[in-house]
Parts: structure tokens; C-alpha cells; sequence
């Protein structure tokens, strides 16, 4: 550094100096505004953010379908079975708009995620885990709300896949980008984004258990139709719709799934944390796993690109773990 | 949602469309990148984001000393003495400047630290605990490099200023910025970026063991010169500089330091991994534990905003911990 008597003077335009000088060499700091220290003395939730972009989209386009706003639609409202993240979104997504949301959840659901979604005012039915379907279909009769599915719809795969363009638009020149997969609305919504592009879309799945349904329906030529696995990636258990089926597979949008072990995917997470820092459930590091470890997708990466390498673009998305889970999952690492 | 039969067709176009819907609705994704896994095979470290900022800066006003460069500047080279981040920050800006760069470190640093210094090409000596600015006025002498201090010194504060300043492009009319402080150049930056702004700056601090030196300088007018704390934030534990200490308090612009207790970081630091998923060392948890659980900083911003409230600006630094000292912290949670 400069001899301290000839340094610049010690004022806010010298400040702007520092930054003309050094900007080139540093990441630009992230700002993060949240929502929810804005608000903590009240109740507000974080949901997760893919499944509130289905959401939003869902119900904007309900809004805007001729007659239904006119016909009492708000006042009906719109019904979905979830668990969880999906609830959640459209809990919110609906309370923007005004419009009544009844939420059927089953009652092994996390206490958490029920109590947010009474919070976002919604009407709460709770019901056994096989009776999900039966007690959306009685509240459709019974109030004329319309069903919006997790993910086996247009409007939500839509939705969806607006985050890999908002990656498209900030990222130039990716060769392919690799999304988790479960009831296959992201990896569907993502592979949309990309069409006609030329960047590849992969979808990741955690093996265990045979919860990589994707992949083995990819292999068979035909969806699986049952899953039952208790990988950590507890995010991804879910099995791949009819309609994200037909994006993937049929329509060939998709080029492979790929899936991933256990260890892998802790060891992928370990990494997210440690450096990139941010708190990621098992779930959302399944891609990045793909990346790093299997070796079918880093085998095929090297023949496709050859010595220059490909420009890969991961989409996380899970955050739904606590300091307890992580040091449950790590105890042994 | 509306009518599967009216929808969209599934394309790019219509990915498209959807983002138009919903984009006043939902938060932006933030895309990452990671020189770290872009390198995964390679021996790259990360370092301290404001550290960089303060030798990147530090660096360049070297090179840009009138006759530094052409007797032989960078191969004399640059020396500073450090535990830590410093010392990884100057090890990493030397090399990219193709600067040869000195390095002092006590022999109980981390290893982890010292393998990240050597793996950078530095020129590491290993010395006693008390005796580091002996050993680096040795190296000065022998090598005829330049000394950069970790604060002390108005180039490193500049550039540690910077990242006030994006603060203030990307969010407009902020009232106040929290910042934390050990030995002051981060804090000291941050007045300078402000200065005649209207944006009030406060120092945040841990309290335990008399770690808040600085606030103790403030409330009694005179520089405390010895500090000597084991607090979990241990990433501020030094003792206010000299030079922070004018700018900070004989110019008055640091309007108030404040300090907290253990358990409001541990709290901080909990909310931040769980609601802003973002993995940060204790010691980046100080100043949202002063915004949220400081009663003599909430009292004055009740006082000083009135009903309206204050937007906050705060700033988040240091990640260096990883999943096990996450479970050790968290253990009695």
C-alpha cells in the first residue's frame, strides 16, 4: 500500500475511489433483504421458493380465466393436499390475492408447517395419510374451490421453471444445467425454460431405497409408479407425475436422470455449507452431488465437452432443516 | 390455476410469460457462483470478503506508488502478520497481482489457515505467539517488503469501506448500518461511506469478558489498549486500532457502539441459519443480535424513528465454521 502520508484523505469519496479501484477483484456482496426479519414479531413463514413461484403463477392465471373471478371464484377459493412446502405456498399465494384457501393436510404433518398454514389464515382440514385425495374432492363439492395440484399441472410446471430463466438471463452461455427431481414440476418447469437453447437438462435424484424413480423409468421407457424410500433427501421422495412425464421423457426435454447415494449427499452438502454458506436441506444438494460425484454424469461431461469443460448451472432449492437436523446428520461426519 | 384444457401451451415462450406474472411477486433468486467448486481439484480457499477488500485496495495503491513498481516492488514483496483471514486476504491479492508476499503467523493459527497461506504461494514464517511483530520487522529489514497492517492503516479501511457502499446503491434510504467491530477498519469503512449521507452507523460488539472494548473507549473518551476475551465470537476479540478509533469516535462518526451477551449471538446466529439459510460464524451474528435483542439500541430507535421504524442496514461477515462447531455450539439448544 501507498506510504500512509501520501494516502487519500480519509472521506466517502474516497471511499468511491477505493471502489472504482478494487471492483473488478471482488465478488460483488450479496444484499439480502428478508421478509421475515422485517416482520418477526408476527408469524410470517418462508415457504420455499420454487413451489411459491408455481403458486403465484397458478393462481394469477385462475384470476385471469374468463368468469371465474365473476362467478364468486375468490370467495370459492382453491383447495390443495400437501404436506408441506406446497401448502404453504399456496396458503400465501392466495391470501395475496384474497382468495380463500382450504388446505388439506395429513395429520402426520410437522407441527411447524400446519401451525404456518393456519397462520397465512387458510381453512385447515386435517385427515389420515391414504385419505388426502377423497377430502380434497369433498371440499371441491362442497364449496366449489378449484384444485390446484403440486405439480402435475401447466400452470404450476410453468411457474416453476421461471427460475432456471432468471438463471438463463444472469448466467450467459451455460451448457446445461442439472435440477432435482421428485414429482417432476421444477425439472419439467426448467426444462421448458431451455428449450430450443441448446443448454442440456439433467435431473437429480438421491438412489436410495429406489427413490431415483425418474432415473429408472428414464431406463425403462416407462414411469414408475410407486415409491416408498426413506433417503435423507426426504424432499425428493415423491414420485414423477403424469405430466412432468410426458415434458421429460416423451417430449425428450430432459437428456438423463441421474441419481446419487447418501454419503454423496452429505458430502455435497457439507460442501454447500461450508463454502458457499448457506443452510440447504439434504434434499437441495442432490444436484451438486450429481455434479461432483457420480461418475456416469462427469464420464459423459468429458466426452460431450472435451478438454474445455462445460459451464454447469445447479438449481438449489430446500432450506428446511434446523441447527438440531444438521447436527443429527453430521454426528458421524 | 385455470382449466387444463385452456392453458398455456408447454413451451419456452410461455416459461416466459409465466415471469411476467409472477415477477412482482416473488423474490429473485440470487445466482452463485463459486470460484471454491469451480476449483474443487485445485487448493483454492476462500477468504474473508471485507479482508479482501482492505488488501486488494492496500495492493493496488501500492502498485500505483510512484516508483514502488520500478525498484523492484513486487519482489521485495508486501509483509503482513496475522492468525487468519488477514493473512489468507494478503496472500491471495499478492498472488494476483504476482507480488511476492510475506507472511507471519503465530504457530498457533489454525492449520487449516497456514495450509490455505502456503497453498497460495506466500513466504510463511511460523513464530511465538508474542513475538509476530519482531519476526515481520525482521522480514521488513531482510526483504525491504512493505508492511500492510489488518485495520491500522487508511487503505485497508477504504477498501473494507467499499462494501458499505454497494449497501447504499442497492438499498436506497436506509436510516442506520450495524456493523460489527473488532479492530475497526470494517466499522471505521463503513462511517467513511456514510459520511454526510444522513445514514446513522453503529459498532456492534460482544460483551463477554470485556470484548467490547470499543464500547468502553466510547463511553469513557479514552482508547482501550488491552482486551482479553474468550467469547464465541471470536472473530472479534481484537482491540479497537488506532486509526479506527479517530475515525470512529474524535470525529464522531460512529454515532454508538453496542454490546451483547453469548446467548444473543447464539439466538442471532440461530435465526440466520434458520430463516436467512445463510451459514455465518458467531461472530457475523453480533450486529443483528444488537438490532434484535439490544434494549438500549431499540430503545433509541423507538425514540429517534418514532412509529414509522427504521430500515436497518446490517453488515453480515465471517463464515468460517463449519458443521462441527455448529453442532458443538448448538449442542445445549
Amino acid at each position: 500500500m501507498a506510504d500512509e502520508s501520501t494516502c487519500a484523505p480519509l472521506t466517502r469519496a474516497s471511499v468511491f475511489n477505493a471502489h472504482e479501484i478494487i471492483k473488478s477483484r471482488i465478488h460483488k456482496t450479496p444484499v439480502l433483504t428478508s421478509r421475515f426479519l422485517n416482520q418477526l414479531a408476527s408469524t410470517e413463514q418462508g415457504t420455499d421458493a420454487f413451489k411459491a413461484r408455481g403458486a403465484f403463477h397458478a393462481i394469477e392465471k385462475l384470476k385471469q380465466e374468463p368468469g371465474w373471478l365473476e362467478n364468486d371464484g375468490a370467495k370459492k377459493g382453491v383447495v390443495c393436499f400437501s404436506a408441506g412446502n406446497h401448502a404453504q405456498a399456496i396458503a400465501l399465494a392466495a391470501r395475496e390475492s384474497q382468495i380463500t384457501a382450504h388446505i388439506v393436510m395429513p395429520e402426520t404433518s410437522s407441527p411447524v408447517k400446519i401451525q404456518s398454514v393456519r397462520e397465512y389464515g387458510a381453512n385447515l382440514t386435517l385427515c389420515g395419510r391414504f385419505e388426502r385425495e377423497a377430502c380434497a374432492a369433498e371440499t371441491m363439492a362442497k364449496t366449489g374451490a378449484r384444485l390446484i395440484p403440486p405439480f402435475d399441472h401447466p400452470d404450476v410446471i410453468l411457474g416453476q421453471g421461471t427460475a432456471a430463466l432468471e438463471l438463463q438471463e444472469e448466467v450467459k452461455e451455460l451448457n446445461a444445467i442439472v435440477s432435482p427431481c421428485s414429482g417432476g414440476g421444477l425439472l419439467a418447469g426448467t426444462a421448458l425454460s431451455c428449450e430450443g437453447t441448446g443448454i442440456r437438462v439433467y435431473g437429480a435424484e438421491p438412489e436410495f431405497e429406489g427413490a431415483d424413480d425418474g432415473r429408472r423409468g428414464f431406463l425403462s421407457g416407462e414411469r414408475v409408479t410407486h415409491v416408498k424410500s426413506n433417503t435423507i433427501a426426504d424432499g425428493l421422495m415423491g414420485k414423477l407425475g403424469v405430466l412432468p412425464w410426458e415434458i421429460i421423457y416423451e417430449r425428450r426435454l430432459v437428456d438423463m436422470m441421474y441419481a446419487v447415494t447418501e454419503e454423496n449427499i452429505l458430502d455435497a452438502m457439507k460442501l454447500i455449507f461450508e463454502r458457499l454458506k448457506l443452510v440447504v436441506e439434504p434434499a437441495a444438494a442432490v444436484p451438486l452431488a450429481v455434479v461432483l460425484y457420480n461418475e456416469e454424469f462427469r464420464g459423459m461431461v468429458e466426452r460431450e465437452a472435451g478438454e474445455k469443460g462445460w459451464d454447469v448451472g445447479i438449481i438449489l432449492s430446500g432450506g428446511n432443516v434446523g441447527v438440531g437436523r444438521i447436527s443429527d446428520l453430521f454426528a458421524r461426519k
